[in-house]
């Protein structure tokens, strides 16, 4: 498609993710993480943008993937699953973003075991998207859309 | 439109929600409830859903609207203000609910005081949304949508 | 009948408890509110009172009812619903109460969430009864007349 | 009496009831424990129930106690005293039993020191019925006769 | 009197508080809510003021008074009451004024409940007065003219 | 004058108080010491009473002044600064005395530190009064008025 | 000795104190239970009481002991060990005497684990002596000779 | 068998165990007290060791039998039971001993209730086992085996 | 060996563990990590299993083995060490797997700090075994054979 | 008295001592701290004591008495006011003593206000006497005499 | 020395630290005060600083040094001791400097009681450094030498 | 130079540090890491040590650092970033050295998020230095210069 892109959306995926569809299906879902990241796709580039999927099971990981790719970004999408509540240290390379940043959960973590209740990320997004199965994800994407659209593109 | 309607979606907006505009607009933003409405509309009317928006500052009148229009809804979006934190009553009437119930907020809650952290209703609902001003309520008639999709309409 | 009454008692239902029946049966029973009225009445003509039966989803109607109908009353049974772990002005307003108070749930809240584990009536009351759904009701009219007994009536 | 009995209340008394009367009058009242064993008595035989009372000082008769007599019993009656607070090895005596409990407390707890609001049975127990002197005993035995009623007698 | 008016002092009465007198007069004295209001109102127009007072046992109409009536006064004295521990919908009301708004309580409520040490008005409003009884609404109206001498009159 | 003194108000203000003017004029405003007790003489002397100042910065010395000036006193204002929070010393030495007492703060310290949140004097003094910077003393000697008018003079 | 005796000091020892000598020396030291109790008596003769020293490992024992032996003592001494920490019920065994009690510790118990310095006790007893071994007994002897001296002998 | 004993292991077990088969067969499984002890007999002999098992529901009981039976043992394996989380009695009994001890229990505490997760005697055992159901107690056997190995037997 | 393997245990060792023998030995004994592995592979081929032993100082390796070994195997030993305090993520990889699971620690973890005392881990595995060192794994080697036998093995 | 001194008791008096018989004789009593001090000064001397006692407002000057006089002293008893709830600047200079410590309070702090529960010395004190009035003095005087028997004295 | 000086370090001990040397050699070393304050002029000199330095075990005293020193000083080095946890006065009083404060400790705070390791100076001096022993100091010196080079002399 | 060295001191940084320059000026200052880096090494050089330098953003390399690099060193410097706050592992590694370990960080942590007030390194290490930037390092060098010169170098 000929038309400009809006710039680049990034979307992380946390420790134990890459296990989506055989892991806790009453809490996750049956779907894999590969036909989420589809479905991402294919609303990011409907939208006009263009789009990095990571998953990794090791913080640094994701610590230097936000260094590296959030700085020019349009906008970032985060599931840091567990991390979420522990990891001090992704919350400091969060921090350090400009874009709008969106915190997105499969199930309703309030639902679930009070450790999960506590987000270390939430005061320093934009937003947050929680229980909607893989449509949080298509969700934070049109957030993502909405905020750039008050902007203008990034590029 | 002559397209059967998906049947409809009931909008609560809870206490001081009538003062949009004028109120704290580094938090609320500067549209007026009533402008706010009015997306809604639309978008719910685009997606094939009735609507019926109620704000109040009643605790009862919510309480009693939620008895009345939520049992036959096709989903429920409610912002319940400062009650979010306080009102197990309000809590124990969406709790009868069986449509998909989703819990919104303009303003980032935790980046605000710390007893706008905690809400009753969080764990009672399908899902939350927070963070992006008025695209939240948006968000959430599309993630009715979605739900709805996966049932088929309720009528 | 023309026994001379031993005076009125008050009972009071609060938020949500209208909808007894359709509303989690699991806790409440599939009695409606009715019904159980109607053997409120019952069993207080039996015992020889007058009764006044309300239910309010609005907290200051309770209270203007616990003040106006409240101080002649021979006793008052009131089950505050969600009220009951929340609304200190429901309390206050209890407090100025001369005649027996007793604080009565249908469910045994103890073994629900624990937001229900506490009351801010309970320790102004005469008693408390709970978890023998109708019945806590008609317990409690007995325990009002046990208690005029010891006293006589109180007009 | 000829008329079939429902089966047999145990009702346990547990330390320093002994000492009703005589102790602390103003929370427990005049009366005697053989006095109000006797007002039991009446009111069970009254409703069809045969009775067994007892009381001990020594927490592991009163486990004893519940594994003997409660196991084949239409319904328990306990008034744990102070090991209310405390006795999770009483808790765990109660939950093996299947026939209705009732906890009950001669004095409204929740006015007295903050320590006797808390009880370790609260949530497995039936209901609970508190603050109404001896009068919580009878009331306790009418809650079991209403819950036999609903099941017909167990023997 | 010709000499032009400072503005309207709104005076807020919350729950329970029509029943001054009558109620608890330990902590609340033996006036009543009318011999208050006179006092109020002959030193409010000793001072220059016109004045407002309203009473109401219900959440909602205080929040719509405040929205209706605080708006463009020249200064507001509240007295939530049993709300001051719990409302945080009155709280984001109150957030709203850009007048002088003073707390007050008629007894010194930290010498009663620890729950009523807590005031969710507290760290918004201008400064607190408590504990002498009507004169504390008499000295709330005096804080007020000195602030409003400071800055002229609102009109 | 010849009018006869209604008896001797004893101010009292606590650590790095006499730092006013220089210190935090955010919190405290541009007034010195100095100044604040030359307004507080006059508005004593106008309501008919004596006063006496006293400012230190060892709480040893504002104790001992309890104890000598404190006993006949027709009134005590105390501002005890940072001992407000910590100092169960001069709660000792307060509780002793009979005639009321006012605790005074110049800044809103509720919208402050949270340790500065709790006061160790104000469940045993008559009253408090806080926000309205050099006022609040003003309005603390009128408090004293009203209740030495309830009773007549000391002497 | 032809003395008229000054009526019976109880001692109370509680569970494992049959052990001492052999048990933890660093904080009970090395003297028998038996070598403490000839001390204790030898003391008791002296000021002019009799004595009743009891150990038990059981608690309903010693409450039964409260019951029988409290009543017309002339003072209780009790070293309740363990049950210092947790037993509610004799707590309130001990509520019920009316004459001097005396709580008391071989070892400092605040200089141990911190369960260990939880009395339920300490507030319902007139006085409490703890740190000083053996010689915490006879301390508490000679308390309760001063306390008798104060009302005089009690037969 | 004409091999020398390695020395006695006592087992210990506390309240309701008695019940076991019978008592909540989910946490516990249908085996028998009985049956369970015939298994611990059989590994002990086959490990060398000679063995003295005891059930008590007092708590007195059990202190005694550490007391004695205690003192010259070469292991003790302790399942208190309910006391677990709350008899410091018993942890002042096994503090004193000087042979390996071993805490197990039967279930998974942790997955239970919250004051489950709590032992008073964990921090003074050598070891603790959990989880298996009655293998358990043979684990718990083995544990003293390579104990007793690293240092010899006791006899 | 021509006997048919019950299946592979998969023995997992967390960080620091590779310093075993130099590190702590106060703590942890003096055996090196490879003398314990060759005790554990001893008693597993003579159980009649394979075993896969691995140790990391990456959370993110522990968790990838977790998905890749664990899921076909016949039990899962488990000693995340600091891990086991702070890491959800290793939990949520623990939650997927299906056979039994046996958390081990070396040293007595309740006898040391007290961030050592909550474990992650605890309420989703099967069983815990803590406190003997070595022998802590060989027991839970013996743990997960009398799981297998209860079951059959697992191919 | 010819008979050689066993060296030289420090009694110490904290904050508000000085107006012992004047302020809360509930509490305190009706004994003026002269008195007192007389009982004390005849009982050391009767003992075979030197005795110095010091009263102060001033943490300071106590801290400076402790280093000065303590550090010879043959015992120190202290009765650190309200400070013994707060001063870790006091708790410093008893650490540094090396002679026995005895803390004494007149009332039964643990029956008053709870903040008075709590003591910064109690750990590091031999041991505590409370509750006997004047008494706690006088046992405490006979405390370090039968800790210095057990040593000799001092000089 | 010709050299200009670069403006006076004010150096601040608090109370007991005259004691040093003497008191607790395990945490503060053998060096006396008078030593540490050798060290510290020599290296204050060589750097180019006047140096007040400054012992109190007074509160109010260490509050006036810093109203009269601190004003104009180039930095403030301050070792408060026990008053670090416990004073709001000095915190107050620190709050009001506008040069670099340094807090320092000679022990490592952390490594001690709990109560230590809460400073109530912390979170407004300008940096915070400990347990190096007389060390602590000199490097405080040099950190506000690097200080004040990035600013130049403050005279 | 030909002077031999004092052995080497390893110096840490943790996560996001590699970002220092470009991230949150506010807080860490506008120097890169590389400058940093530079002045430490010149100083190390200037004091005579070697010095290794590590950054990573993945826990499991900082802990295998510590083991290979730290075991040999003259000193450790860490900065440990955000797992300060939360890595238990890390400070397993720290506690196995046997060199002066000194925690840094560039900012007064305490004057930030609360959930920055904690670190799990700081009981043991020997020191911690915070607030002063780039100094912090430069300070910790001659922190571990003069803990080497009181006892010689290492090799």
């Amino acid at each position: 498609m000929s038309r400009k892109s809006l710039g680049t959306i990034v979307v992380l995926h946390g420790p134990n993710l890459d296990r989506l569809g055989a892991r806790e299906p009453r809490w996750y879902g049956s779907d894999t993480l590969e036909a989420i990241n589809g479905e991402i796709r294919a609303l990011a580039a409907e939208l006009g943008f263009d789009v990095e999927i990571r998953q990794t099971n090791i913080e640094g990981e994701m610590i230097e993937t936000i260094h590296r790719e959030g700085s020019g970004a349009a906008g970032v999408v985060i599931n840091a699953g567990a991390w979420t509540h522990t990891s001090v240290a992704i919350r400091d390379a969060v921090t350090a973003l400009e874009c709008p940043v969106v915190e997105v959960h499969l199930s309703n973590v309030y639902a679930r075991e009070s450790f999960r209740h506590r987000s270390v990320l939430e005061d320093i997004v934009t937003g947050k998207i929680l229980g909607f199965g893989k449509e949080s994800y298509l969700l934070a994407i049109r957030a993502i859309r909405a905020a750039v659209e008050r902007k203008g593109p990034t590029s």
